[in-house]
């Protein structure tokens, strides 16, 4: 919990909301306030502005659940992207990791998470309805299950293959295996044995 | 640098501004204007005012440097406050922390930093010039300084004693020593030297 520091309700109340980022604690709250405020013009007043205008103008996408500006977004309405192929992520963030990589120029489907006994996320919980209706689409060949290498990840992504049987789609999956520029030495058991289990002619 | 990962121009431009704040990366400033979207209403929102009233509204107080609304501010203009004692500090982030401690009652000067060759900061830079005059005031008895621990903050201090032997007045430094809690074995050598030449009667 946030102790009072200033004795000033206004920037208590500012380090108490900085405090609820993520990345951010009570105390480098109190240190981002304050290089806030010495930086008023180039950070702290644009910084309001970003935050309002992004309030205002971002939401998810009707379709895929990419935010954007745009409804639906960018990524859903650019017609060189292949409309056949569907990649299933589990949040906004792995979105843009794949778009940073820019390797795969197909379409997007955000889960909003993953089911978790433990934290009562069930099916519905997770935009897998509308996915099920994209799958119904007959346009759609092949559904990539991009979620997490973490237990949850891929429980999510054997219920979504157990839905999608129904459908006249490939399933894959990303391959798992030793990172590029990775070191056995430096490998968890894991990933070791699926790189050696999923080995491949040369 | 930050590297645009959402291809939208207003959703970057927030994430390159809070990955300025110190205590985020490019990383994690990602993370959290995930975050803060998916909390828009209780913190996006409430954030983007409190950052736009704070920089409209709190400065630094003409007399001690402390940031306020009201100016002088309310550590100046409190009369029950010991107007014969000022606490010399770098930093209002210093300020915080004894005010937090809660034992210090008399009235603070912020110098907004240290002297530092390195940095090219010199007595200029600092809010020295007005403590000398606040050191004129015939009111006041007793200058602590309480600059940090380290090489630049002892500098600065012995400075300011330099300047301060012209006035009638006591000054003072923060004990060094061991910190409350703090285990022996864990304590640098400067620290044990310092507490052991410092060693006082039982």
């Amino acid at each position: 919990m946030y102790k009072s520091a200033s004795n000033n309700n206004e920037l208590d109340h500012l380090i108490s909301l900085l405090s609820k980022i993520p990345g951010l604690g009570p105390r480098s709250a109190r240190r981002a306030a304050l290089q806030l405020i010495k930086k008023k013009d180039v950070l702290m007043r644009p910084l309001a502005n970003a935050l309002a205008s992004v309030a205002e103008n971002v939401h998810p996408c009707v379709t895929c659940g990419n935010l954007d500006i745009d409804n639906p977004c960018h990524i859903c309405e650019n017609g060189k992207r292949d409309q056949t192929i569907i990649c299933v992520i589990e949040d906004v963030a792995d979105l843009w990791a794949l778009e940073r990589a820019g390797s795969f120029r197909g379409l997007y489907h955000v889960l909003g998470g993953t089911l978790s006994a433990l934290d009562g996320v069930g099916p519905d919980d997770l935009n897998i309805k509308s996915l099920m209706e994209r799958a119904g689409d007959s346009n759609i060949k092949e559904i990539i299950l991009a979620t997490n290498a973490t237990v949850d990840g891929q429980t999510t992504a054997y219920y979504i293959t157990e839905q999608l049987k129904k459908f006249d789609i490939l399933i894959s999956r990303l391959a798992h295996g030793v990172p590029i520029g990775g070191e056995l030495d430096y490998l968890d058991d894991g990933t070791l044995t699926t790189a050696l289990n999923s080995r491949r002619p040369f």
